[in-house]
């Protein structure tokens, strides 16, 4: 099976690095490729995920030949409705992938991402997608994109913080990892905070190949009617 | 006062349009700007949307020069978030606005507008904008762009027909016009419905005036805040 | 354009400060008529809003001739739906249009007012007009009426308190003041907590101009249909 | 134990019908005592309503003495919040009686009644109570007030027409009679529409024993608590 | 009147101490018929809760006959949609009864109760019943089963600790004792919180005896429609 | 990896063929067990499912050892908060499995089940779950238990039947099989009613492979924690 997985920011590393964390969970015959979009190097502002949107769709319509499925490997799924409506193959967006596999594992999934206007916007897309109900809350790590990239202690500090804030104060028992450069770390986040600490790459992948292990197809009724 | 309105597709005689229903509620001395962005001639696809996100927020940024407020024009408000946190000035959707002024007129609000895949859709916007609680329904008008644009008399019809549907099945009181084609019908579908029919051209123009008026800002802290 | 602000308290030096705030934000032509309902001196308990509620609508009827709007002129708007079922010009309340433009502001607004009892039942407002999804609190203003009426910068600093409450613990981005006398301190609050904050009288005073700019009515379906 | 029911209109034929059925489900030993309110022979409009609120307390205050319990006897609970602040014995409302008495008895309930802004007033009655979830919609009869006054028959009939409507479109489970005009006639309706048919005088007449018998009283913390 | 009330842990002593309360606010004529179910000494695990549903009716169904209502006293209600589509008779449980009666009281209700799993739990079953909406929080106090049933007084300082934290922190005006083994310490809780504090059991005593005395049964169309 | 998936009912013969659909779609290594539990031949009312919960969770207990995950193969997963809370391996419920998967293929999904009971009971399992928000109705398919395990073209369909009425009324774009029965005719369906249409066992077991293979497990803080 061939999963086309696309980082919507323009970062070739965070992309190999999506692609590891990848592979590592997928089944035997599951062969990952990674593409990488054109646009900002990472995504932060609303104007940059509007952005990848557009780039994301398009790279994921350039590549789809041969593909079995795509993932949009850029938390907060920038062009999901569009790719979904665009391409036949089945979509999968991380963000969404990781809050639907958290309903298996608890009862409230708290989100740990960077950026203090995603505290609102998250929980706004925890919306749009259904999956507010069992949202505990979104907890902001305190630290910069830059030191995330620059220091991976210091970001699994930040989050272990912010993972800790969320169960203990608002009562999460599973913890969503937002942010792609994340990817990778979730292991060492969850032998410390002591709950599930779900990947959004990890999760989105073997939803993908379910997806089409089973031949479920993207409607074409409703949502994803066509013109 | 200075409002620019962006129409959010290609097709310069559908600004024009806009801009006259615009400066015909508009206080004496509020001046409209229309400017039509690159792209699509009609946005109604879900990447037709993406694009036009992006277009739609990059002429705002080119002629906010001078403005007092900017006007998103295209039902669905596309670049709505990315527009308020990019700009100093206020910045006003059309579907937003229509949603809002329908809160002070009835109990409950219907959305009529074109294409399938937007009963699911504009559902959706109405939620991640808060105002769901008070939407009766989407009814989809059964008629193509094309002959929205071509027989305005059609049109009228078609969405007369779901009107009333809106109005006796789904228990609406207030119908909001969906699709920037619609602009300047409002006014005789309410006539043949006998219920207030909404215009978000109309609502947008009014409320980006008031905003400006009280001086009103998007905030900086939360959704909007900086990085 | 002539609209008819009804202070729904008993106190005439409220009535004129409120008049002077909504003058201030209309339209050259609009004209603004401040009537003072007869009952309590303030509207505090839920026995004083219901007296409120038909005082309101009596001096509305009585002085509506001539009129192109009316505005409920107390945070709460007592007697809202009675006015608009009964008077055929539209009605704005403040606390409603307060809550609408905080929509176009930010992402979670909080309502700061006095009395400990309102925390739940202007929680219960925002619900019943289906504006609850994007309410981050009721933050109760630690300060007592009387003290409000005497010594506006004691108000303000308790508001200010509050206010911050509402941004740092509550994630607010939008403030509302609750509380007919507060009309008129609004600027200097934002001043203080670096946030929108929103005066009902403001916000009202437009929205209803906007209604009768674009010849909005009330709908006679639905929830104001006539017996 | 004494309880005092109010009869919110003015139509002392009607109190008496009320403590009719009142006192056929009460202990042995509880009294009811009617009331009638002094203003509109029958509530039907948005401003009916609200002058009964005022004038349903009013009462309430002036025969509390000596009284166990008191019974807003109108279907809508006109002054309930205000009531339950003033007086220091419990305060029941038949509407919100019913509606938690048919969560004992089925999975989802419909409310008959009359006038067709009821429709939306009356979801809106559910949702501030926090009872919606359970409410499968809000059926008009199709008959008028002097109807259902004159010839019970026809109204038992109008009744059991929108009940059934709303047994097999709506799913309801449980019916509530709303409207005080039919009180006693719910036992008939039910046994055509083989379903549970709720009175909300019965419902209300046994919550108010039930508060009394286990010295239960309205709380002086929140949404209650005094100046 | 004849009610049985199944305690559906094994504990005797427990089901001796819940008729006590019982009969305690029960009407002259009303006999309660105490009895204990098979299975676990407490119930405190979701397994037990599931065992504990099935012995519960089990136990309703070998006793029902000649009673005229059944009391579920165990918090959760196990077994509670089972009993109601099973036996003829009304099924009351003690935690629906006491959400159902904290919306006479107050404007948001809290529960107290033991098990750092409940929190989550309770929540859900205050939704599952449509009882959410004014649900303040659950809170878990600091004690043991154990240590409850060995020392009242110690179990009354934990409650009372958690109660104030509801009512301070969570706006909670009313609460509700959750737990079999605390029956009979409401009232004295309540001197120490200042709110009432609703004990299941008597609650549910009193709204059996009212679905009896109005003849109401459980609906049989619906949720509790027979195969 | 070893999977044990657990017949609720006592049927062998549906076992059977659960576990032929689920490892017809099951990872090369993967080996599933499938294992019936004692009691009821179908399960079809409250006190089935209660008792099918307890079956489920001992079964599951009995045969957990060198297991990786369990499948509750019953539609609406009884015992499935229980068997998380006992179990050390993760736990996926046909039901929640399917409700899921849902999501990630259109924007409004309907059940399609059996027993007039269910269109409210499912409701509210999707409810409990957290997913009703997407979730446009519960169909019931007009045939009975019998007649869909003695005849499956009847049973296709009654299906198809009320999947339509699910796509063209009620709006969905994803069907969900519910009924265990139904287990292998999802294929059939789809070709009929042109939307995807979601077997629950064929999701659970790839959700279980994909929990073993991320290593996720149930969490032990909140919802199942520990005692």
């Amino acid at each position: 099976m061939n999963l086309l997985l696309v980082n919507s920011n323009s970062t070739a590393a965070v992309t190999d690095r999506m692609v590891t964390v990848a592979q590592a969970v997928a089944a035997p015959g599951t062969q990952i490729t990674g593409v990488t979009a054109v646009g900002a190097g990472v995504i932060r502002t609303h104007l940059e995920f509007a952005e990848a949107a557009v780039q994301t769709v398009t790279v994921l319509k350039e590549k789809a030949a041969d593909q079995d499925a795509g993932i949009i490997a850029c938390f907060g799924d920038p062009g999901l409705r569009a790719a979904r409506h665009e391409l036949d193959i089945p979509i999968v967006g991380i963000a969404e992938a990781a809050m639907l596999t958290a309903h298996l594992l608890g009862g409230r999934y708290s989100i740990i991402t960077l950026g203090a206007h995603q505290a609102i916007n998250m929980t706004d897309i925890a919306r749009i997608y259904g999956l507010e109900a069992r949202l505990a809350s979104v907890q902001i790590a305190q630290i910069s994109y830059a030191d995330v990239l620059a220091d991976p202690n210091q970001a699994i500090a930040a989050f272990v913080a912010a993972g800790r804030e969320a169960i203990i104060h608002d009562g999460a028992d599973v913890l969503i990892l937002g942010g792609g450069p994340m990817a990778g770390l979730a292991h060492q986040i969850e032998l410390l905070v002591e709950a599930p600490v779900l990947d959004g790459i990890t999760c989105a992948t073997k939803l993908a190949e379910s997806l089409v292990a089973c031949g479920y197809r993207t409607s074409r009724k409703g949502l994803y009617q066509p013109l």
